[in-house]
């Protein structure tokens, strides 16, 4: 679902850097894509629909009577399903071409699968045309060294130590530098790249807004400390490998980096789950609300918990951390904050 | 094994023409390349190994000091296990590195797997350098249709109707042209491309050379009929899709199409199964060589077989087909016939 809504909210800035990029290269026969981070599920293969409709379209815009063939990497860690994501291509290039404003006869859209973390190299050098990733870069490679023991957190939150903010921070600079790094070396000059990732406003990165989330999951595993269900030290040495940026510190690191101007950089709004849709009155749309919510972050934190405090204690965990999220989106409105950069591969 | 086998058989093909690829090229600082119907197993990224070692070893003979980034693209039918030979990607890196030449620090290899089948375009236009494919390509796309039953036999055999041997061979000619359209739209002038494949010496494409081995599993089949355990209309409609052809065909095939010109045109001969290496007794020695080839056409044939007569029967069919190799391996040396192909796209 979330993916979806990302897609659809960054379509203008997509629309714009594709449309920039074809005019730029100047009519190119052949695009190549990557989408980092592309995860695998329904909504896969989403992403690279989007993108070859809106080449298309963009084609068509600019007078042009044949589409770019084009090239799609999809691209995750190598624990990632990619096989149940080969197995719909071929679903998926027919449902493509029925909705293409051209009917070619020739398939327009070739897919790959790369394993691999992206921050390292994944493609050769100067072979990408355009770079896409969404809800993926406020990922860390690895949970930052810290030489202080985050007490009763699991993430920053405002009773974490200065050194453990400063680790979360510096691990973000040094990954996403590299990650710039290694995208400069593999796109072409006048590439383009629109990444969308979990952020925030504020300029404190313990502010609620990003932190809130493992707070409430922080609070399910100390409760269950305090019953004896999971050892303290257990809990001492759990913290989640993840930096939501301000739209800032992307700039910072952006510029630092030097490869890549900056087109846009965009933040926006989402509340914790957007409304179902249903015809529900106000408090079974939260339970909705707050279900989904609880799903969604059990999908995202389950192999982190699941690795740490091993398979006895999960279901239990993630009741309470369920319960949580619901009395808290009773209580308030609660919002995610996406920070979205679209930059061009200098000359 | 058997593919450790092919590749070691065909090294100096691959070596010349990536030499002569490497050259004509002008020492290139990327290559491009391809294994069609990779497979999954303990050897589907020898090939890459070797074809990286390859091009490491002739760029040091051309006095080039840095090794080409290469890209390797790892193709078979969606429903290949590519996660499992994903989650093998970084021990090989680290392997490879250990045994390169010079000791890049920069990975010099990007690996990218691509569901779909070879008798379609899979690649953008003129975008590959060098296509391998072993093993893979006496495939058909299809079992050919026909208007006569093969009666009796599950492939070419000498009671075969001339009409069955006609289809079989119009098939073997649409798909292998097919194929070489494909590749001619995908890769660049001056590309070469080393294909090995089962085949046969003889013009007789129901020759015993290439059909015996099926022969052995009609007689498994036919002796089930005959006590009731497979229904004989279910043997009728059975056939296997594939075609081993001569060189002779081959070279027609390309010829016909004409976007590529034959470097070399070999045949070599295998025994069955070759010496297992260890030291036993001839009686001994037959008996593993005969597990060892029962058990590497069940893993061929399974699929076929399970798909069309049911998991019932699996098992006997091929407790049978078993007996009737190793007997006809103690009675006779017979040998498998490999056509190895190595041509170059024309300018």
């Amino acid at each position: 679902m979330r993916q979806r809504k990302v897609i659809s909210m960054t379509k203008p800035i997509i629309d714009d850097a594709l449309t920039n990029l074809y005019s730029a290269l100047n009519f190119p026969k052949t695009l190549i894509m990557a989408d980092l981070g592309c995860s695998s599920g329904p909504n896969t293969l989403l992403v690279a629909s989007e993108l070859v409709k809106s080449v298309d379209k963009i084609r068509q815009k600019f007078g042009n009577d044949e589409s770019p063939e084009i090239q799609i990497y999809l691209n995750d860690l190598p624990q990632n399903d990619f096989n149940t994501i080969f197995l719909s291509v071929s679903k998926f290039r027919k449902n493509l071409s029925n909705q293409m404003v051209s009917n070619n006869s020739s398939s327009p859209c070739y897919i790959s699968g790369v394993p691999g973390s992206f921050y390292t190299r994944l493609f050769l050098r100067k072979s990408i045309h355009f770079v896409y990733s969404s809800y993926s870069l406020m990922w860390l490679s690895q949970v930052p060294e810290m030489i202080d023991i985050n007490k009763g957190n699991i993430y920053m939150s405002t009773t974490s130590p200065p050194s453990v903010i400063k680790a979360y921070r510096e691990q973000f600079q040094k990954d996403f530098s590299t990650f710039l790094k290694c995208r400069a070396d593999e796109m072409v000059s006048e590439g383009r790249m629109v990444l969308t990732m979990l952020g925030r406003q504020s300029d404190d990165p313990s502010s609620k807004e990003c932190c809130y989330i493992w707070d409430l999951l922080a609070t399910s595993l100390k409760d269950m400390v305090a019953e004896g269900l999971i050892e303290e030290e257990k809990l001492d040495s759990f913290n989640i490998p993840q930096y939501t940026p301000s739209p800032k510190e992307v700039r910072n690191e952006v510029e630092k980096e030097g490869s890549f101007v900056i087109d846009r950089l965009e933040v926006s709004e989402v509340n914790w789950d957007a409304s179902t849709g249903n015809n529900l009155n106000l408090s079974e749309e939260e339970d909705v609300q707050g279900y989904n919510m609880a799903k969604c972050m059990r999908a995202v934190a389950e192999p982190l918990v699941l690795s740490h405090f091993g398979e006895s204690a999960i279901d239990e965990v993630f009741k309470r951390y369920a319960e949580n999220i619901k009395s808290s989106m009773s209580r308030e409105k609660t919002k995610l904050i996406n920070v979205t950069v679209s930059v061009t591969r200098k000359g």
